[in-house]
């Protein structure tokens, strides 16, 4: 029985692993699409979007099975509901992929604007929060979460100079601020993934260490601060 | 045992009960003080957000403590699953209207303006989705949930008529870009809380009936479209 158990819970993390994997591609392919100006690479986006659902709906189920069929007790409990908290994140990043994507796509159809905001290096940034996050599970090491933790006060530092810069841009450009909000809604998106990383970092420390970092790590500044005001 | 498990039940519903109606008061609150333009009203959504937190913690424990000591079977293990699931949701909910009682503060800050959107119907209609997304839950009943799923499209449909609005004023006004802009993220906060009622509609249904509608419906428009061309 037990044997069965821990072989249940490896697939598990198998999957996750794969998932992870997926949305990672997804944060990539999106953000290709907005370099490269291309249409086709934010379909891409679309269609991994749909299997990153079906992936999300498959986890979900073997977790579920596995609570109702095997019972585990404490440790293993809290591992399968931090699986099923981590698929849902992992789902959520799937979908602010195809939020970029769409932006990227309206983006083709305006004409190119001079964006003072580096994209990639944003991107980068949250994709390898996401990529760590997913480690500091598998390898069960709260240090690593930590390092994710910190990863996003850098990220929301990019966030709200990305702002101040882009409301300046749309104030000098009043006709391109249709295509300086898109550039601005998928710098949101990025923060918001770092975020669901920032959720799986926290839950891989409570999971590690008993401890509930959630709302003291994420609350003790400003609340979710959306954008700072410029002095 | 069964007794004591069918208290611990009770005792969940209740606290979820009482968490749903701290978030929709945040939503309130946050929306009155973006109409009255009242920095206290603001004030006071931040410290509602922190019971919220500490709410969601207690409910979190509960839920895992029930999980780990009674090891329920089939329809109570997911009943204490989906109560996992709708509490990250109101606990979301509440960092949302945080998010948008920071939007009105920054608006107090800045001269007043003509807005082309109504906030005040919006908002009735997205508590409305999260008051009925709850008693679906507590009634077990997939008609309610169903129409907060229709809901969620008339919300949609007024965040994209609102950027299209606020996008011409922002052309038009170049000077106002922050200010509308500030409640261009106010629609998009309030249609994410749409979206977080929706998220419970859609585990009430797949609770009640086994169904999984998640993708389905969630998916069988554009995913989670951002804007559209206002053409």
């Amino acid at each position: 029985m037990r044997s069965r158990f821990q072989h249940g819970l490896d697939e598990l993390k198998e999957r996750l692993l794969e998932m992870g994997g997926m949305a990672e591609a997804a944060i990539e392919l999106a953000a290709d699409s907005y370099r490269k100006r291309d249409a086709r690479l934010a379909q891409q986006v679309f269609e991994r979007e749909k299997m990153i659902n079906q992936s999300e709906r498959i986890i979900d189920e073997m977790a579920v099975d596995l609570l109702a069929m095997q019972q585990p007790m404490a440790t293993d409990l809290r591992f399968v509901l931090a699986v099923l908290k981590i698929n849902s994140d992992l789902e959520r990043v799937g979908d602010l992929a195809v939020n970029i994507a769409q932006r990227s796509l309206d983006l083709t159809q305006e004409p190119e604007i001079e964006v003072p905001v580096d994209i990639a290096r944003m991107t980068t940034a949250v994709s390898t929060m996401v990529r760590r996050a997913l480690e500091s599970f598998l390898s069960a090491k709260a240090e690593v979460a930590q390092a994710v933790l910190e990863m996003d006060n850098i990220v929301d530092r990019m966030k709200d100079e990305a702002f101040v810069n882009l409301v300046g841009q749309m104030r000098d450009n009043p006709d391109r601020v249709r295509a300086y909000l898109d550039v601005l809604l998928i710098t949101r998106s990025l923060e918001r993934i770092a975020d669901h990383a920032t959720n799986i970092a926290e839950d891989v420390i409570f999971w590690v260490s008993g401890a509930d970092v959630r709302h003291n790590v994420r609350f003790s500044q400003e609340p979710d601060s959306d954008a700072p005001r410029s002095h």
